[in-house]
């Protein structure tokens, strides 16, 4: 993938919030699934940052990102109603907007409280000074309604790039992503298709021209090598992913040459198919 | 955890590197170890950046981290014999020194290569212009063995600040962190106690003043409640994360007061031990 050009693709940074993300408690799974998400689509996340729950790293972290004017900059993590959720916060600050309570939102956190007290979610509906928290939006936002959890999501502009500021809950976030951001980046999905090669006894430093022939040829694809370690043979998976209207067919040909190469090479292979879209 | 203090504790950034990160492949689980680890040396990630194989973006992630003056970069991928890695190139040109030839690094490699001929993991162990390429390192920089793979890692440093080039095949990072990284953070392990309540009916906003409270009466630990959603009723996960020569004595301390104040709010919970160290 050498000429993944910003200037075609909707590009998108991720920031994700959250110290449980940097001391070893989880794996950041949602930037993996946004980043799945946001290539069916037809865009591409050009950066991602990860900073823990203090304020002037949330702000720099959102400053430097609107800088860099992607089209589109999604938070996940820090709408919740604890004190050291304080995303919607650092966003304001970074692009020097009021916090201030939104009637919409607290609207939206009212009719979550009751649905969830009917259910028998919660003990009670009271808006405590926590939940209330949850309606204080940087000033111009859109709240975006929480079907799953309490807390609101976040849309927002600021020189044509777009903030979406959804939960670090990964229900809460999926359901938000696709219900308002994924029309944002394209009406449709793109159909992807994705074929892996496992290589067996071709070290990747032999592979490595083979692949950089191909990747030279076919720059709008991900074409790369994975090397896995070496199991007794050395083994190497090979990607191949492309997105878009001839995209099969041009799989298909990748294919066809790196199938030529490989056996002249001598190398064992086998493929894994991911078809998907 | 309300004043992780950057000035008193070593402060490390991550880099990694690659495609696979950000289009959906794989979950970044090399950060998850590495801050797991640091946590445990006593230091704290700060900031962690993941960019796709691109040397634009390679090249001004390092410079801002540069900038920010942390104890440690340290990157992870792109160290290998194919075309797209490029976090060496992107290393030399972010703190203006040129690329070169190390010839502590070739011999590294060509040992390395004699070893894996003669396990029968690869069919020659030539050097070809691939795996040479693997040799060329930031001047001044000290070539790290790999004892798991071929490609050595990188220590150099700029301006008090060390960065560390590691790989990103996750068994040859681990090795090299372990054996090269670590004890520049620590010469040894200090004691963690994490304990995670689990409290089942008790929303994450009725609990948050609590939890406040005590996150403000112990600053230097991780007290954190994650909310994993409702099943039924409301389910809070509330950690306590502690680390030091008093650590131990601490959590008791926290706990005891978090207990005392769940059963005043009538919550039931219950304690799943994780004790380290």
């Amino acid at each position: 993938m050498l000429l993944l050009k910003s200037s075609s693709m909707f590009t998108v940074e991720v920031i994700s919030v959250g110290n449980e993300l940097l001391n070893g408690r989880i794996a950041n799974t949602n930037l993996q699934w946004l980043g799945g998400r946001i290539y069916s689509l037809g865009g591409w996340i050009r950066r991602a940052v990860i900073v823990p729950d203090v304020l002037t790293e949330i702000v720099s972290t959102i400053r430097e990102a609107v800088n860099r004017k992607p089209d589109l900059i999604i938070t996940t993590g820090g709408l919740g109603p604890t004190y050291d959720d304080r995303t919607l916060e650092g966003v304001a600050l970074a692009i020097n907007v009021e916090l201030e309570e939104c009637e919409e939102a607290l609207e939206m956190i009212k009719t979550r409280l009751e649905e969830l007290f009917k259910m028998g979610v919660i003990d009670s509906p009271d808006l405590t000074e926590s939940r209330r928290k949850m309606a204080r939006l940087p000033k111009g936002s859109k709240p975006l309604a929480n079907y799953v959890g309490t807390a609101p999501g976040v849309l927002i502009e600021v020189n044509k790039t777009k903030i979406a500021c959804l939960p670090g809950v990964p229900a809460e976030m999926k359901d938000m992503f696709d219900r308002y951001i994924a029309p944002l980046i394209s009406k449709e999905e793109i159909e992807v298709v994705e074929v892996n090669f496992v290589i067996e006894d071709l070290p990747e430093a032999i592979l490595a021209p083979e692949i950089e022939k191909l990747a030279h040829k076919y720059p709008e694809f991900y074409i790369k090598s994975h090397p896995k370690g070496f199991k007794g043979k050395s083994v190497v998976e090979v990607q191949v992913k492309g997105r878009g209207e001839r995209c099969k067919e041009i799989v298909e040909e990748v294919l066809l040459e790196l199938e030529s190469s490989l056996k002249k090479l001598g190398a064992r292979f086998y493929k894994q198919n991911k078809n998907k879209g």
